[in-house]
């Protein structure tokens, strides 16, 4: 096994930076570069201040301090010393060339994660954890990602992968005393196992639509006609000019979007184009693109300009209804169940007798809609005067934990992971039609093992070379 | 004393960062987060695995290791947690707030080595030399900052130091025994020692124009005519097509400039525009700009277009001669023995008959311009065809090495330290002067402590607030 050495810091000038070596000859390879206490001799978990040599004859490349974990309690779970330099690039640069030129090799991505993986340091799931880890942008993201790394994910998968093994034990024993005909009593009870599981299984990987919102920003889509005010609401959620998106030719065709966190959990606004039904075809792409981000949103805010003329109040939630129906009978497969918000915009254009017609016209609008979306919500606000945005906001955050709250319930977030799920699932689900057709247990057996096959390949207690590769060259170097 | 918090590591995503936190409250902070070995009871220079919370109800913000360093053997002589937290921004930002949060604030720029001056870990010039060492960008400027951090320079300083405080004492004897006549047999003794200290000071001043040149980069100008090849040889210098120079409009006029480093020095390669007497007012400020450039030099190359007629080259020669020789009698400060060098460029058009007529021609320019200049050398190149462009290489090299080897001799690079060798010079001039006027002891003896002072400020014995700030501003925040 080669001793490896990176930068593991960020790359860039700072105060210092940490370069680490890991690897059976990590003490032998740091004491040739080291001047002061041998690091060899060093116990584990101490830090000694001393002298990166710059060559053999010992010129002084910098001093810092070298921190020795021993094999095997190091993030590796090899012998490794982290030396923290001065934060120059040049420094990092010639400390990595002298611990290689020394007998090192510079790290691959994720090569340290890889070996903490190899040693029994930590699962698979936990592996990728770290790399969600140092992802996170948001609160619910990190949330998700320590829940991963510190082995609930894990535990949980096993638990299921313990079921399964139950289960081809049974199917073993029904082998074993086939000549007795204790087959059918069997059958029954690996029949609801087998039904639990599937149920199981299934719980998990549903909560993958909110794991990977929670990761990668919960999908909110701001829909309306032109010029019910969308950009400026997008403005004013981001706290920010992020776009004068209307005064950009070409922009009223695609989609802007950015993030931002909101009560822990992180948010991605789509600013969509204004849908009219159209017959121009250039305009006709761009709508539709507008209907797929709506497609794809977990939240969908429906702009109305309540400065408009009653009766085209009225169309517009008509017409709103419609394609909330539209979407709901088009259902997407992650996000089957997008909360849908009316938003009266342009509240501060209103007053006197029109804003008591608004009134009506709210009842109307959360009466007609709930025809069609039972749970439909009406908000008034100004985008412009920042009128009732937290409270827009608290809906969102309570939308967002609607079903999963990140920080109560066990949540998946790898597509990995969702993938290997839905294939143990599969499998389950040819178990549950062999028993029902009556096949012999030896046949049955074959699915239970690809079930666990597919939930080993979670936490790695399957695993090959090409799904290790395919996962760690997806790590930073230095990690 | 605050208890003070920065991220240490370059901002960004990585593997890992170090967040410090040091100061007389570090240990009881650091606890207040931690869950883990009680860092308080830790010995010091160990690390220890724990989890960072992120409130005080104990949910989990990061698992990090925490390398404990006790007062005073520590960076900054104060009590030091370093934690070795996951590398997102996200938890970056929010261990440091969490610190913050529980009792620590966060630190200025260089407030840290600002600490370790204060708390006596080392003195003011050793500081300075840790923002030279983490901004040094070459083998020779990290090695004299590595003096500097070292001490060298420092001892230096402090054996004149010494020089000056016997220079008091005698005085002080001086004027004990001022009664009995003894005064003329000690001012020759006084004036030697005062000639001794103004030379040594001198010369330690003098080394600063290679010091600034090997911090900064060597200045070499490249001049000549147009059309000589200057960008030609610019690009082949820096090993990359930095510009085609002459086909930018506008350039001609410009100086372009960039930094290589070449034999472990840095240097800094100014292409000049292409040199001619002019009566054109706007062109003569483009060489108005190049000959500021060239006085500035710390090398100059002449380009000669080699496959230019026999006349034009003897021409050039003659004109690169009374350049040269304006240049010695218009002596810059700082690089008053600027080494030249005349570069036959374009060897590769030359050949046959006219090889051996230029052979002749390269003997003549030394002849003809070591009359002005005895030092003068003459390489011949292809900068197109990158001949001889590594001898070019050497010689600059040795050129910039001239006088000032970095490895061998002490160098400063510090325009502050320089200021004040310079006061310090002027003081003791001072003493001489009063010296030969046959003045007082005591009026003698302010002159040498205003020396004192001066040399004292340089490693910070003598100091004040206002100058320790406008050193650590200029810090980066966590060193």
């Amino acid at each position: 096994m080669d001793t490896i050495v990176a930068i593991s810091t960020p790359y860039g000038t700072g105060g210092i930076a940490v370069v680490r070596l890991s690897g059976p000859d990590a003490f032998d390879i740091a004491d040739r570069v080291w001047k002061g206490r041998s690091l060899s001799a060093a116990s584990s978990h101490t830090a000694c201040l001393g002298m990166i040599t710059a060559d053999d004859s010992g010129s002084p490349l910098d001093q810092c301090v070298a921190t020795v974990f021993r094999a095997p309690a190091s993030y590796t779970g090899e012998d490794t010393v982290e030396f923290s330099v001065h934060g120059s690039k040049w420094i990092q640069r010639q400390v990595v060339d002298r611990l290689v030129s020394s007998g090192a090799r510079p790290a691959e991505p994720g090569e340290f994660t890889r070996r903490a993986f190899l040693n029994g340091r930590m699962d698979l799931a936990q592996a990728e954890g770290v790399a969600d880890l140092i992802a996170a942008s948001s609160r619910a993201a990190h949330r998700l990602a320590m829940s991963q790394v510190t082995g609930g994910f894990s535990a949980r998968i096993d638990k299921l992968r313990e079921r399964l093994i139950d289960l081809a034990s049974l199917l073993e024993l029904e082998l074993d005393f086939s000549e007795e005909d204790v087959e059918f009593a069997d059958r029954v009870r690996l029949r609801s196992i087998t039904e639990e599981t599937i149920s199981m299984i299934d719980r998990l990987a549903a909560t993958y639509a909110s794991g990977r919102a929670f990761k990668e920003g919960v999908p909110v889509a701001i829909a309306g006609r032109p010029n019910a005010g969308k950009s400026t609401l997008l403005n004013a959620l981001l706290g920010e000019d992020k776009a004068i998106v209307s005064d950009i030719p070409g922009t009223t065709r695609d989609v802007i979007d950015d993030t931002k966190e909101i009560g822990d959990i992180l948010f991605r606004f789509y600013d969509t184009a204004g849908l009219r039904d159209t017959d121009d075809e250039v305009e006709r792409i761009g709508v539709d693109r507008a209907h797929e981000v709506i497609g794809r949103a977990a939240i969908v805010l429906w702009l109305i300009d309540s400065s408009e003329k009653e009766n085209e109040i009225v169309s517009q939630i008509e017409w709103i209804k419609g394609r909330i129906n539209a979407q709901i009978n088009s259902q997407s497969e992650i996000y089957n169940e997008a909360a849908h918000l009316i938003v009266f915009n342009k509240t501060d254009l209103v007053s006197g007798h029109d804003s008591h017609c608004l009134e009506a016209l709210y009842s109307e609008a959360v009466e007609r809609i709930k025809a069609v979306c039972p749970e439909v919500e009406v908000l008034r606000i100004s985008a412009k005067e920042g009128n009732n945005i937290s409270t827009l906001e608290k809906r969102l955050v309570a939308h967002a934990k609607t079903g999963h709250d990140p920080e109560a319930e066990l949540i998946i977030t790898n597509a990995r992971h969702y993938e290997e799920l839905r294939s143990g699932s599969a499998a389950m689900h040819r178990v549950l039609d062999a028993l029902d057709a009556g096949l012999s247990a030896d046949l049955i057996s074959q699915d239970v093992r690809a079930a666990l096959h597919h939930l080993g390949t979670v936490t790695g207690a399957v695993t090959t070379d090409n799904l290790l590769s395919a996962i760690f060259t997806r790590f930073c170097i230095g990690k």
